[in-house]
């Protein structure tokens, strides 16, 4: 089935714990939202829904999941770290007081964890997305112990895929073309671009999907041109590029494949663009194999989208880390300082804009020896319906 | 169209500004993300994906959007508040450093909203999301500024809808109730769970939504039982509960229509849970009205099912408050301490289990001077298919 086997989380969590030790850290509270699911997901396959989550892993001892009031029989349904803790702090962002139910602090939550071991470093992953009252209450209920950003313990396990995780990353590719086919087959003038993802959503979840992979997008006309935004009412129009961003989510596995269409013929200079698109977006896989400094592979790109006179049209590139986040580490940035490894993956995501148009081609691709296998290659031609 | 009128924007400013200055704050900065979107949208209108936003609003001055580094051009062609900085506090969590792009700090922001104005005191609104990344850098930029939570101070704007705000909430209770039609038109035994999902994200953007109006659920079997879960790809079953919580988002305005039907006949226990949640979600109805203290209508809800003898299948109710999260304050809780008034808006949220299953009626009212207005009433009776 779509999902991760159980005794991979079991390594997970070893493999964690033997990094919060070699990071000389006592235990490590890792955070998720709705949004930003991964972290909580990756340890114990929970995922949070309304409440926030997290885990508190002690460097010896047995992982704790921690949840809000109200999902504690689903999370005893879904969770594979057996000891789970409710708290007050992963309620809703509405703030219930919940009169009558029990919950529990961190106090008790790190005795359930690592019984009276001492707690002096406390590492936290999901910096950027833990929020106040966590911190206040580790705070006040801690007050002899450093906190210190520890995101490197976690993420580092997660940027090199396994077998398994390979496997539900590519269906979930599979299942992005699948819902840009049906929307090429039913696209027209007139419909709206809402209802363009209205396509891509019911075959996402015909298919076998659980989720969209990020928040969809289909722009045509001057919305194409953000290389952020959220689809409108807005028609969709013949002879003007159409970019649609259509991503699956597959036991918690995230994909995404960018295609600029239109219907009927662009005109030349928006044709060009696309055409210019699309070939850096295939010179993008050709830089890449395992071993690769990957601040080399930005500057190849730059210096080839330069060269062929279009460094203006480009706002960045040339891609990102995908797995569970349909954005995460690492990125490929000028600024990179790491070396591109087997089962690393990536989303190409090429993206040039016109003055007042934009245009991405998007895939993925797995790092490999010798360069990079595809996870979508079906849609790698220009479109016009 | 499906849009609160650009004036209101206007209003809800100089409202929030003076809730501010009676606060006794020099400033309020309120924080949204993707999931939790409610305070920023209802100050600019701009919905931030894959990063997070902020707004700045001084007590006296001009308010100030604060975005990631890749949502300018999104952010300038949607936000209604003219001023706009970029920051790095807001950028994805997947930590990119984007060499090249210039972004802002508070200092900058703050002197953009209310020049060189003293800020000593500085309200945090949306505190329960507010990530640390954000409040280090406030306590970094501005050392002498105290910083206290201040969700009172826009929350209590929320509470009261205006008539176009209600106007919105109809049209999203109406896209639900098209979604569950379309759901009992097509639903089959052996259908997942997630295949009905796609039924209704299909019937939402079809008919005018904009997005879920929270996680959908349709549920079959044991995962009835859970207050918050997430649809699996478990399949539908004959004889059986199945709950299905559909929600479309309007405009920014969320709803969500939750009835408990089956195929074939449920079980006679189950069937008469089932009717006794719909006598006490109608009862509920009654028990509301303007002016009404609202912890006395939680008192003799749980009286009226003590008395009717389901006070152990009931975890929790009635009512929390509803609009542009599905999910937002006020919740109706034996704690409560204020008064329901004209125009506030609840969903009624009937929720019971049994053993081995559970149930949920749920439409929203808004209240008036003498009662309740339904916004949801054409799924109000048993569902046997």
């Amino acid at each position: 089935m779509n999902a991760i086997p159980k005794a991979e989380y079991g390594e997970r969590i070893a493999k964690f714990q033997a990094n919060i030790r070699a990071a000389g850290l006592d235990a490590v509270l890792a955070h998720s939202n709705e949004a930003d699911f991964a972290n909580v997901r990756y340890l114990s396959e929970y995922w949070p829904t309304f409440e926030s989550a997290g885990v508190f892993v002690p460097a010896k001892g047995k992982p704790v999941l921690i949840i809000g009031p109200e999902s504690e029989a689903y999370a005893q349904g879904r969770s594979l770290i057996p000891d789970i803790a409710m708290m007050v702090e992963y309620r809703e962002s509405a703030d219930p007081e919940y009169p009558g139910i029990p919950v529990a602090d961190y106090a008790r939550v790190a005795k359930m964890a690592m019984g009276n071991r001492p707690l002096k470093k406390l590492g936290l992953v999901g910096f950027s997305i833990m929020p106040l009252p966590v911190y206040f209450s580790l705070q006040r209920e801690f007050p002899g112990t450093e906190l210190v950003k520890a995101d490197d313990t976690l993420v580092s396990l997660r940027i090199n895929k396994s077998a398994n995780e390979v496997k539900l990353m590519k269906k979930a590719y599979q299942i992005s073309e699948q819902a840009i086919d049906a929307i090429l087959g039913e696209i027209k003038p007139g419909m709206t671009e809402l209802q363009v993802i209205g396509i891509a959503q019911r075959e996402i979840y015909k298919n076998g999907g659980e989720y969209e992979g990020h928040a969809l997008y289909c722009f045509c006309g001057p919305g194409t041109k953000h290389a952020i935004s959220r689809p409108t009412h807005n028609k969709i129009k013949r002879n003007e590029v159409i970019q649609l961003n259509i991503g699956a989510r597959v036991g918690g596995y995230s994909s995404s494949v960018g295609v600029p269409c239109s219907i009927g013929k662009l005109p030349p200079r928006k044709r060009r663009l696309v055409e210019f698109g699309l070939e850096a977006h295939l010179k993008t896989y050709e830089l890449m194999r395992g071993g690769k400094d990957a601040a080399s592979v930005v500057r190849e790109y730059e210096a080839f989208v330069e060269q062929r006179g279009f460094r203006q049209n480009m706002l960045y590139g040339p891609c990102h880390g995908i797995g569970m986040m349909e954005v995460e580490r690492p990125w490929l940035e000028s600024t990179s300082a790491y070396t591109l490894q087997e089962n690393m993956m990536f989303q190409v995501d090429t993206f040039f804009q016109g003055e007042d148009f934009g245009l991405r081609w998007e895939n993925g691709v797995r790092v490999t020896k010798t360069g990079v296998e595809r996870l979508s290659k079906k849609f790698q031609r220009m479109v016009e319906l």
